[in-house]
This record gives C-alpha cells, sequence and structure tokens, in this order.
C-alpha cells in the first residue's frame, strides 16, 4: 500500500501521522518537541516501521523557516527565538533517515492547504487561514497555489487602529507592541484580564473587543487578498462563541463597501472554523506530502 | 504585422494604444471619459482603422468592476458612484465593433501586469503595483498570476493606526473615514493641507506624515503578500521626495522584524516608482491583451 506521512511540528508539541487523508489514518504519534536532535530523532523513529509504503513526508513548521525550494537554506528553521532551533536544518536529516522526498511549509500553510484537499476550502482557489492562539498567523492561498512571496506572510503582525483610551493594554508583542497579535493572540488576553480565554465568562467585555481586533485584522485581510473564505483555527478561536462576533464586526467595519453576498447575507459561511478542526495542522502536513508525491 | 491594442479607462481620461510593447506603439489617442456610449464609440473609432491587424484587445478600467471570466457581469463596471456609468458592460460592445478578443481587468492590476512583463516587475514572481492618487489601490500578482478573489483587492481601503492628536484631520472617505485612502490619497492632502501636493514644499510637514500614513499602508502588504517588490505609481508618488521617506518609515515600523535583504540594505530597490512611468496603465493594459493571444 501507498502512504503519506505528516509532521506537525509545534514550538511546543509535535505530532506524527502515517496515513493517505482523514479518514485513513494508519498511525499517528504525539510527543513533546525538545532539541532538534532529540525531537527529529522521535519522529524518524515513528516512521521508520512504515518504510517501504511511505512515499512522501510533509512538514508543516513553526517559523520563521525558508519554505523556498531554490534557497540554499530551504528546509531550515530560520530566526526564531526558540532555544536551540536558530538555523536548525530540519528537512535534510529526515530526507537522509528515511530516504523520502520531504516537503516543507509553516504550519500555517499546511493547514490551508489541508482544508483545500479535504476540508471547507474544497472548490476555492484564492482564501486564507488563520490561526489565533499562542500567536496570530495566517496561510493563503491564491489561484490553488500557497502564498510564499519574499518571505512567508507576517499576517498576525499587521498594525491596526489602537484606541488608548478604550484598551489601555499596550500590547505584548515585543517588535511592534500593539500590533494585531500583542493585541489579540492569547498572550494578550491573559495579560489584559489576567485569566485566559476559557475561563472567562460569556458576558465578559473581552469577547467584544477581541472580536474588535479580529475583525479589525480580517477586514485588512479582506482588502488585500480578497480571499473567497476565511478558515479561523487555532487555541482562542475554540470559544466558538466569537465567530458571529467578529462575524458581525467584519460586516460593521466594512459598511457595505463591498458588495458580495459572501460578505452579506452568506457571512456566517465565509468566517468559518476548519472542518479538520485540531488535525488540520497534521492533515496539512499529510496534504503537503500527497501533493508532492503527485 | 500583428498588433494589439491597450485602453486605459480612466474615471477622468481615456488612453488608447496600439502596437506591441513600451518600444513599439504604433498610435495613441487620449480623450475626456464622458458617457459610457460616447467614450466607447471614441475607443472604436480609435481602433477600426487598425482592423485585420488587431488580435486583441486589453482594458484596464477604474472600478470597482467585475474581471471574473465566469461570471454573468464579466466586463462590466459595477457599483461605481460615477455618474451614468454603474452597472455598464464594457467589454461587450468593444467586443462586438471590433470582432476581437477582449482582456478586462482594474486599472492597477493592469499597471501590475505591464511592470511585470516590461518593467521592474521582471524577474519576480509575487510583488505589488500601489497607486496613490485621486485614490490608493494595489494590484498583485502573486506566483505569476493576477490576483483575484472574491472581489479586486480594495488596498486603499484597510484601517491603520491614526493618532487623533498628532492628526486631527477625519479622513475624506465617504465608508470608512480615517482608512488609508481617507488619510493618505491626495484629496485627503488638499482638505488637511488646503493646497495640492504639488505646491507643498519639500520641508513641509506634510511629507513626513504622508510617509507615515503610507509605510503602514506598506508594512501591512508586506505582512499580507509578502511582496519581493513594491512599485509606487500614481499622481502623488510623482512627488519622489517620498520615496526614501517611505522606505525608512517602513523600517522604523517592521523594526527588524523581517530579516531579509530587499527590506534592509536594498529597501531602495524593494519600494520603487514604476519603470514604465506614466504609460504603466496603457501599456499594462496592451500587455493583458498580448497575455490574452499568447
Amino acid at each position: 500500500m501507498v502512504l503519506y506521512g505528516g509532521i506537525e511540528m509545534g514550538g511546543t508539541t509535535c505530532v506524527c501521522v502515517v496515513g493517505t487523508g482523514p479518514d485513513e489514518v494508519r498511525g499517528q504519534s504525539r510527543f513533546t518537541t525538545t532539541t532538534p536532535r532529540g525531537t527529529l530523532a522521535r519522529a524518524v523513529a515513528f516512521f521508520l516501521p512504515y518504510q517501504g509504503e511511505l512515499v512522501a513526508l510533509g512538514i508543516g513548521a513553526f517559523g520563521p523557516l525558508d519554505p523556498r525550494l531554490d534557497s540554499p537554506t530551504f528546509g531550515c528553521i530560520t530566526s526564531t527565538p526558540k532555544p536551540g532551533w536558530a538555523q536548525t536544518d530540519v528537512v535534510g536529516p529526515l530526507r537522509r533517515a528515511l530516504d523520502l522526498p520531504v516537503a516543507f511549509d509553516t504550519d500555517v500553510n499546511a493547514a490551508a492547504f489541508g482544508e483545500y484537499l479535504w476540508g471547507v476550502a474544497q472548490g476555492s482557489d484564492t482564501f486564507l487561514y488563520v490561526t489565533v492562539g499562542t500567536g496570530i498567523g495566517g496561510g493563503a492561498m491564491v489561484n490553488g497555489r500557497v502564498l510564499h512571496g519574499v518571505l512567508h506572510p507576517e499576517m498576525g503582525h499587521i498594525r491596526i487602529p489602537h484606541d488608548w483610551q478604550a484598551d489601555p493594554f499596550p500590547g505584548t508583542c515585543p517588535y511592534h507592541g500593539d500590533c494585531l497579535e500583542g493585541l489579540a493572540a492569547g498572550p494578550a488576553l491573559v495579560a489584559r484580564w489576567g485569566q485566559a480565554g476559557e475561563t472567562l465568562p460569556a458576558a465578559h467585555p473581552a469577547w467584544e473587543l477581541e472580536a474588535h481586533y479580529l475583525a479589525l485584522g480580517l477586514v485588512t485581510y479582506i482588502c488585500t487578498l480578497a480571499p473567497q473564505r476565511i478558515i479561523m483555527g487555532g487555541g482562542v478561536m475554540q470559544q466558538t462563541r466569537l465567530f458571529p462576533l467578529v462575524q458581525l464586526e467584519v460586516q460593521r467595519l466594512l459598511n457595505n463597501y463591498v458588495q458580495v453576498p459572501a460578505l452579506g447575507a452568506e457571512i456566517d459561511d465565509y468566517i468559518v472554523p476548519p472542518a479538520l478542526g485540531p488535525r488540520a495542522g497534521v492533515l496539512g502536513a499529510l496534504a503537503l506530502a500527497l501533493q508532492m508525491a503527485l
């Protein structure tokens, strides 16, 4: 049987799967991301028993990283602050140990591609996957291809209007202070309100403010990328009460400037959670492997 | 001889050319944009003598418009406030009168494509063309194809931080007030300072503020699209003193978060004027015709 491998390499946890798709997962392993050597060794140990059947491996990793096939540092995590991981070749050791072609991209690009192949982005060719968790990141496909440019996009770091009177919180981003990620990622919720999103009650003013900032971000992405759909995943978005708040706020901010049904009556089908749920990342990595082997 | 036609259909002026490229323009005509019927008739009258040699026509038009080939309203200007032009079929009458295939896109997408074929975007596959004039608009190519999504991008309408104490001007956008276009397009300069950009002296504080707003916009586009290059055209950018100010402000705002040479030592080769200068629009329309015929 022909099998594919996928690795979701997060800053905290690694998940590996072997299979052919969401309904055909033959094996899975989850372990803590430690040193590069230790982490890659555990991944190799998981995949080795499938050698012979495995035809390609896909990796969706935390960044910054270099996904450009023609670059001398392709396959590396680059300037990450994560101790021990800066300038680390991830693809090379796995390719050598398993003797397989390896696809490599950011975790959000992988998740976007997984939703394109098997999830809510089927039938879209230009769409966006946004994750709101420890950080805020975005992966886009444009005309059916993953968007890479001079770097991978850093969508969490856009600047948005910040009303200091309504919200004197200065933001948590060490580079930009009150960029979108600095105002609205999980750590900003904790720092501003003194508790994590999971414990904030539904009626807490935190949610309206959070929806406002996220909507400001989405409006920017809509004006810039014109996605046919926006998928929102990540830990913070598991508070699903955010979806209707964000949808309404996007409409209020756009103020009918953009007259398409997706942003009007169909907005609840436009800003949506990932169909693959918390498996979007690792199944996306698997999808990268499939695409490479095709 | 095989010839192509290009029309830059602006809200105020139309420009038509016949030729094969920037160095081979066989004829040109410029006239005021009046009614749809009158304007299209003048365009037809210009192209008719070339019938037999002309193989395709390209149009870069003011918007909003519908460039989606599979849409029932393809080729139409849609919800424009310009009197007489809302829901106007532009492509149909020209195709019938000249019996030619007609390519149709926004003026900025056409300009982007022209720079891709003949200008400073040669060799880039993911880049951005931004115009700063009566409005602010952007056209992007991603992986060598023009970006279209659920609508054409509306890059001028992103929200940016606005320090009301430093700049109490409320913005000119009828939809969003102080979006980027509302704060930094030509009419905002005139309304804020009481005179047009052309007459403001080099030492006027207007330029630093203008560069700040434009840089906030560019930083957003950089984080979202990761373009390999940004081309800035339009009337306001003819004040070329803006280029170094914008370049520096982009670097200050990014604060070394993105470590690529293009945004560091090579920034003056990253944010650049169009190589085709004021002809970028009409030559871009010609480029659309070429591409369609290939």
